[in-house]
């Protein structure tokens, strides 16, 4: 049995949905001989930080030892990692066990055979990257900013592909911000509309120019920025009875031409010109990031076409968030490459073997790529 | 104890919560000497027609025995009538059963005076006001079309007055009509716009649009025509969702300006207009009436200001719907005069006693002044 298929059994039979880590960590630290290991946990979440070398340019991995819950329907028990037809089975084995186990073995094996390395290679791995990612990533990205830890690429080895190991190569994420907005009306019989104040009617002609407005025409390969009402609710069920408050909720995924403030600031002016009383409570699930051309891009194009003989990688800014959100940031260069992503969060969650052997390769290549 | 305290208690200790009489019109029934008397049962709904008189004009007493559930929190038991601070407390002591009582006494006392009286007087009493409405006075008034049923004027009983008895005289009501409207679209993940179909987005202009139009400016005495949303439901409760879906609610209170189908057809072809996929459900509560200056309402005017010692009634068109709307399509011309309606369909509803006392009498000058 190979070591990868060998530590990715070991890391994806552990029931470490989020936040939990079950240990998996641990192992990983155990593995990574040489390196400077921290431990930093904040409440229920542990964050691992380890790093080899001393000054030169820093290339991070970022990933998480944590999954979603496994759901019922399962072919096999979702924490009983199954090989059949090609593939092995488990909650965890595309998003993203295999492949923070892929980049662990890489980077240990360069260290190995480089031990006098230039530049820093580092790796972090959360156990809170699927909940509400408060003492994850974003946590540990602001003890990087207060010790000024120098990092300059980053690599996430989030799923990323699209069809077969290394077709995609994420370029950057939007931003997503939502909303909930309560409407205050006064709460009346439709009788005497005189007497009441319909939150519906005040609120509809807002919606309706919150909803057809073009944000943007996009940016670089982002798509434009997009609004989605996702829910509303309104009214006591009664038919004769005109409600007291009216909520809805929506959802921004915006591209860097936009910052959740300047949304914020647009949006609430947009109601105040239509005279709307309302509470606004706002979620910012992350700024969105962009790594235009530059080292990280080319060496990452030049591997992933070398490791698809000859076939570009497809570069994209599609999809939803990850963890290089918070990364990026801090004035590092970002990117994603990770296994296929069409079974992720789903019931029989798998990656094909063939892809899980040759994951560790595909890192070893972008970590010589960079750092020799 | 006055006969209409007595009779009153008797109907107020039944309990007949929509759509049960609990033998409240038996009662009425066996009082109504000399009265020729169907009892017209649809379904679960007791019906109650007594007449009097062979030719001439026929006044109708329009009138129910049910009422709405009780509810929690009275201070004596809602079907155990109590007499305190000068005021008879229980469920229907003014919508309606003291009202009955009191008109149903006057007829009988009215006919026992002037047996061989010009014209006709007749009762009629429902057990499905407050309900679906279905099988009562509407279903009665398809009987009265059948067979060419002669009435000339009605009188309902229901609660009007707004200060002390007499002070309004509802000479038309308003007609409501309600409609669900189901939005379809295509639910998907709010971070792919682009293959979901948002059925929030989709209607907002056309809401905007019918919430902003104004109908008419009244007719009449009659208030402008009104639209008001009373719920919207939309949404998976997840923000990262775009709906399927959208369900809105909307009840219209129009007045003659317009009928149920001008305004169906109306509106059906704005929605159109913003090419909105929509799937209608109409409810039709009852077209508006309206009885213009004419020999009852100047009987009525005549009799209620003398009845309040030369103050002239309010003659109003306000408020919600009451039975009248299904015989006044007949050509009947229609009035409500009934008690105090403060505490209807209210915990310690109440009627106060000189009210109660002083009803058969006002009921028995607007028959005198009507058949003498």
């Amino acid at each position: 049995m190979s070591e990868i298929l060998s530590l990715s059994l070991d890391l994806l039979q552990r029931e470490s949905v989020t936040p939990l880590d079950a240990g998996c960590q641990q192992r990983i630290a155990d593995l990574l001989e040489g390196f400077t290991v921290e431990h930093l946990r904040f409440g229920e979440v542990d964050n691992l930080y380890a790093v080899h070398g001393t000054d030169g340019p820093t290339l991070l991995f970022v990933g998480h030892t944590d999954v979603v819950p496994p759901g019922d329907g399962w072919t096999s028990p979702p924490f009983a990692p199954t090989i059949r037809d090609g593939h092995l089975y488990a909650r965890g084995a595309a998003d993203m066990k295999v492949s923070v186990a892929a980049f662990v073995l890489a980077a240990r094996d360069f260290v190995r055979e480089h031990p006098n390395h230039a530049g820093r290679i580092a790796v972090l791995v959360t156990s809170d990257e699927e909940g509400i990612a408060l003492d994850g990533v974003r946590r540990v990205a602001r003890v990087f900013a207060e010790r000024n830890e120098p990092l300059t690429w980053c690599i996430t080895g989030e799923p990323s592909s699209t069809a077969q190991l290394g077709d995609l190569l994420r370029v950057g994420r939007r931003g997503s911000l939502s909303a909930t907005l309560t409407v205050k009306g006064v709460q009346g019989h439709v009788a005497y509309p005189e007497k009441a104040d319909n939150p519906i009617h005040r609120v509809v002609p807002a919606l309706t120019e919150l909803t057809a407005r073009q944000w943007d025409e996009g940016y670089a390969s982002f798509p434009p920025t997009s609004l989605q009402i996702s829910n509303v609710r309104a009214g006591t069920g009664a038919n004769n009875v005109i409600p007291g408050t009216a909520v809805i909720e929506f959802n921004l995924r915006y591209n860097p031409n936009w910052t959740a403030a300047a949304l914020r600031a647009e949006i609430e002016a947009l109601f105040a010109t239509h005279r709307v009383e309302c509470d606004w409570f706002w979620h910012e699930s992350g700024e969105p990031f962009y790594t235009p051309e530059g080292a990280l891009r080319s060496a990452c194009v030049k591997v992933l076409t070398r490791f698809n003989n000859g076939t570009k990688p497809v570069e994209s800014t599609g999809g939803g968030t990850s963890d290089a959100r918070f990364i990026a940031p801090l004035g590092v260069e970002c990117v994603e490459v990770g296994p296929v992503n069409a079974t992720i969060h789903q019931v029989d969650e798998r990656i094909a073997l063939d892809e899980l052997e040759r994951l560790p390769a595909l890192y070893g290549e972008l970590i010589r790529e960079l750092l020799l």
